[in-house]
């Protein structure tokens, strides 16, 4: 099965187009876990036992975890164990690398860690992103227009009559031969998004920008969606993470997913059936 | 003192521009440290004895050394505690986020790993990058135009009359308000090498590309070199590491790298005095 079609295959049986992304800072902990030598581990386990039902991927930002050493290492190891399978791992570490390096970050991330996807950067060109096409069912997510202030700086320069973001979008389709690449497209960008998925049709797309960064949901799964409604990932990161700091941060998690998980349902019955 | 002063200190007290790429892979470590518990720590260190009066810098490329796991983590701490003050380190991680995971990633590098300095990829723009600025000394390798085939991909589209590794440069030198950021150009494109020094005649370049890739050292001197002939970072990664596979592999090392740098001062001498 391609990976393409594991995502569908995925969110058809969650019933959700919702990832939770799983960026936790120690430093904002709940107190009761804050400080405790295991606390980013208790911290995930419990977000995804209130957010299992609800989600059809996690995604883990690398940096997060980089931060905290060989522990960070450990705990993201032991979140992607417990998650188990059931729903797609995300690893979101932007990598990109010559060829024989590009090899082993591929394997660090999909040999070791055992994510089903990862976010590459396509700055590097084709031989920094092939060695991850070559894992059977795997996914890449390679960004095309980020969610930041920054992402005017490059992605959106003319390039002839094409933006620099169109023509990764181009290049990610001619690269595509076993249906593994989908596109990072900020939800801070609605009309770039409606753009990118006429040129994408059938390619999953990774959408972070919903809430904090002030991404609109409802355009989100208005253009991001494939015409079937589906294909689009929504990531979803501190407004869950960090819904409540007090001891009741699980339910306030899960009841912040569910609410966003049911606006993405209503949204996706009002352009797509 | 600035990132761009401590680099010009470094080399002209170590009268060497060459930098040992320590991207070591656990497959290739010669017979004898093959398979040991603290087998890459060890080679390492070896390379470091035989090298460390022969270079202005060591680079460590993450990739390698995460594709280890915990234990990746550990060797490269191990590693860089031993390289010790009067060289440089350079964490190539080829990072790049947006600015509040961006902070994470400065924080492993800076914080925690203590490199002097890391690569960064600039696709994502602006806020992805200055979070690494704000570390007084440290400094910042954007990458420019690469030393692979994929560097053709996106880095040298047209953007208006200028391409698109060239709009790196400019944004780069806008950036450099505290003389911290230096660039990445591979020694396999010479001509471009001396185009991109004549944008950026004070910026550190990091060149990678010389050896295995098939970059040519004299013109990577010649043209990388500031008019002093310095500011220059001649990368050289497996050709030195993997001189020999035999018990003679640190002094196979030494031989190798005395030769680059011995080379390079001719070609200094040649054409900056």
């Amino acid at each position: 099965m391609t990976f393409t079609q594991r995502l569908r295959k995925v969110q058809h049986k969650t019933q959700s187009l919702l990832c939770v992304g799983l960026d936790t800072d120690p430093a904002l902990l709940p107190r009761g876990l804050s400080g405790m030598p295991d606390g980013v581990v208790s911290f995930n386990r419990a977000i995804i036992d209130a957010t299992r039902d609800l989600v059809c991927a996690y995604k883990l930002n690398l940096a997060f975890y980089e931060a905290m050493g060989e522990y960070g290492w450990h705990a993201m190891r032991e979140t992607l164990a417990y998650i188990g399978e059931g729903v797609l791992t995300i690893g979101d570490g932007k990598r990109g690398d010559i060829g024989n390096t590009a090899d082993q970050y591929a394997s660090a991330l999909f040999d070791d860690l055992r994510f089903d996807a990862v976010t590459l950067n396509p700055y590097m060109g084709r031989d920094s992103v092939e060695p991850f096409l070559a894992y059977p069912g795997r996914g890449v997510f390679l960004l095309a227009l980020t969610s930041n202030p920054g992402s005017k700086d490059f992605q959106r320069l003319k390039v002839g009559s094409k933006r620099l973001y169109e023509r990764v979008v181009h290049a990610a389709a001619g690269w595509n031969m076993k249906k593994n690449i989908g596109l990072v497209v900020g939800a801070t960008h609605p009309r770039e998004l409606k753009h990118v998925r006429s040129l994408a049709p059938s390619m999953p797309l990774l959408i972070p920008g919903v809430g904090k960064q002030g991404g609109d949901l409802r355009s989100a799964i208005r253009y991001g969606c494939d015409a079937e409604g589906g294909l689009a990932v929504i990531n979803v990161g501190r407004s869950v993470l960090y819904a409540s700091q007090e001891a009741n941060f699980a339910e306030a998690a899960r009841e912040e997913a569910a609410m966003l998980r049911n606006e993405i349902e209503v949204y996706r019955k009002q352009f797509f059936s």
